[in-house]
């Protein structure tokens, strides 16, 4: 049997970084930038006013008050957007709009409400000294700074300087695309209706729903059913749009061994029993032109429990992320249970508590079953170790965290 | 002046829940169910095989051992999806795929391991108990039991759930359809070249980006001149597909009023500066048919913050979310600053540390100053009161946390 770990490397060995592309702003929204983006000019671009009121020398006004106004002579107005090319003489001033560039000369702007607002000529009412209200030339940016370096995640604060510097485009590692498949003769969609014996087909829908959770492009394929002909067609169909392709069950010990049997040709995959439970065969390797492809139990509880261990930290490492797991907490358990021996459980729990009072981890659901329902209510996944056979009430667990 | 949490209170109740939609399993993804959802079948719905194995009657196997095998005929095969509806006759077994139903009289299943595989007639090497290895019949869910709740987000593992119980169909409270106006003469599109006194258009970017992390649907619109007839008929054009609108400059001081006055007409919006720094003027109300707008500042700093203050909890009330706020963590700053009096100030800040020893809040850039170099590297919002002017190195502030 594999370990967890050695199983894990093995999904992460197969995939990599996606080759990094350039994309249009609103494409590189939740991607991983590749690139070192340097600013080719500065922010802002000139002096500029940090508020709406009247551009001046500071001098100008330097025994202003509000007992002793200074008059000056407004000879323009300057609206956001345009810019006043001219050199603004001692004793006079332009009406000037927040983040408009000074006139030459200016170096100070007055609020427009210690003033009498006039048009022609103007009242200051208040002394202004150099530099006051004024956003200096690149004092956010200078040209040809670095201001995000490959490896940030492009969020909202990220696209608000990128765009403030110009970027139209940038280089990241696009999304993932990812193709679920689900493999079983029993499998019928959701609404439909069910014949005794069959059973809806689950995994499909949550592990695509897991998957846009982290934010990549999935493709989800109606069940194919567990025969060579129908499931090699699929991948071959499917192969041209997937960076990763997915497949859940076809993993039988009996009679059936679709997926193995359809991807020996096709590719170099190994099947290997996992020390672990839920879930015990797995599946990693490549098909067609190299498209890496894991292959997860039917079992829809223990095809989401392999997909937070194994199939996350490898989509998050296409994706260009360097941290690619679940933040863990430590919790002690409300009751005890039996875990198998040489297996690492990961039990379905409800974690409560808090940072400051510590956590309280209670299974959902007895850890030995694999309950939908349970799964639904649990908000983490509690690892015991693969030689403690004996969990008991107190028992401090490390637990992966699936709800932030 | 208005007080923050005055300008909130009047964005929450602009908006509400988005009215409830049935929609398919695969749009349901991130939405909050409005439905408390009922099982209408047991889940599993017969007893089934919990591994692949024979299905015996657990008398025949009672002294079943390594030493002392069983001898069984086997009847048949069942495969997933199929059925067998004859009763197991004392003496004989059916080779069972895991998750088929077990045939009438059989309560036990023996692993394929412990048998020597055969087909016609099979040995048992060991004892199976009554219901070893089943998953009995309801199980997992009960037909009639509500499995989820409205309000419960659906995720991953409540779609296996839904999936599971055979739902194709959901009622949640959909999506919120977001439009962002940018507004200013002064705007061009990031990538386009810049004339002196032109800026990019951040904040369309970067709100577009902040409401696709809050996992709504959003529209862009590239940034309107700052004039009363493009505005109009932007807004006019837009309200088809709006169930939310957010505008941002347009709210200067100066000669130009251009979203109030436009509008004013449109519906019924109130201005108000708003007790707070960065961003001061804001607006909420509703235009066209009762849609609500929140207007906010155009410095893309201030605009980053009033969406985190007032946005995204209005979004999150309307798509259901019970709990709309960031998580908050007490940090303690590790450099002073002055404040401004009678003002709730938000400050950009990088957080350190960890739950167990503490935060720490350092200001990214100076306080006072709008960097959206420095907006990038933070990852929370240190809120200093209104009443205190003087924040000192080791002064507890709440901090919203903005990066999970």
């Amino acid at each position: 049997m594999r370990s967890v770990q050695e199983h894990l490397a093995a999904c992460l060995a197969a995939v990599g970084p996606q080759p990094p592309l350039e994309v249009v702003l609103a494409d590189a929204v939740g991607c991983v930038l590749a690139e070192d983006v340097l600013a080719t000019r500065d922010l802002p671009l000139a002096d500029v006013a940090a508020l709406d009121g009247y551009a001046v020398r500071a001098a100008d006004v330097a025994t202003a008050g509000p007992a002793a106004p200074v008059a000056l002579r407004v000879l323009d107005e300057i609206r956001a957007g345009s810019v006043d090319p001219t050199r603004l003489p001692a004793g006079s001033c332009v009406r000037i709009a927040s983040g408009a560039p000074l006139p030459l000369e200016a170096d100070a702007v007055v609020p427009v409400e210690q003033t009498d607002r006039g048009t022609a000529k103007v009242e200051i009412r208040t002394a202004a000294a150099h530099g006051e209200n004024v956003r200096p030339r690149a004092q956010d940016v200078r040209d040809g700074e670095v201001v995000l370096r490959a490896g940030e995640r492009v969020g909202a604060r990220q696209v608000a300087l990128l765009a403030a510097v110009g970027r139209g485009r940038v280089t990241v590692h696009p999304r993932p695309r990812v193709v679920v498949v689900s493999v079983g003769d029993e499998l019928v969609e959701p609404g439909a209706t069910a014949r005794p014996g069959q059973v809806y087909d689950a995994n499909g829908h949550a592990l695509a729903a897991a998957l846009q959770d982290v934010g990549v492009a999935t493709y989800r394929v109606a069940a194919v059913p567990d025969q060579r002909g129908p499931l090699r067609e699929t991948l071959e169909d499917q192969l041209v749009r997937a960076d990763l392709v997915v497949t859940t069950g076809g993993l039988s010990h009996g009679s059936n061994d679709t997926v193995k049997e359809v991807l020996g040709p096709l590719g170099t995959v190994r099947f290997d029993n996992v020390a672990m439970w839920p879930g015990r065969q797995l599946g990693v390797g490549h098909v067609g032109d190299g498209t890496p492809i894991l292959a997860l139990p039917g079992d829809p509880v223990a095809a989401q429990v392999a997909f937070e261990v194994f199939v996350r930290p490898a989509v998050r490492a296409m994706a260009g992320y360097a941290d690619l797991y679940r933040p863990t907490v430590r919790a002690t358990v409300t009751t005890g249970w039996y875990s198998p021996a040489g297996r690492r459980e990961f039990v379905r729990v409800t974690l409560a508590g808090s940072p400051q009072e510590g956590y309280r981890a209670t299974p959902a659901g007895a850890p030995g079953t694999l309950l939908l329902s349970a799964l639904a209510r649990s908000n983490a996944l509690a690892v015991v170790p693969e030689d403690l056979t004996e969990v008991r009430e107190g028992t401090a667990l490390s637990c992966l965290v699936l709800d932030a």
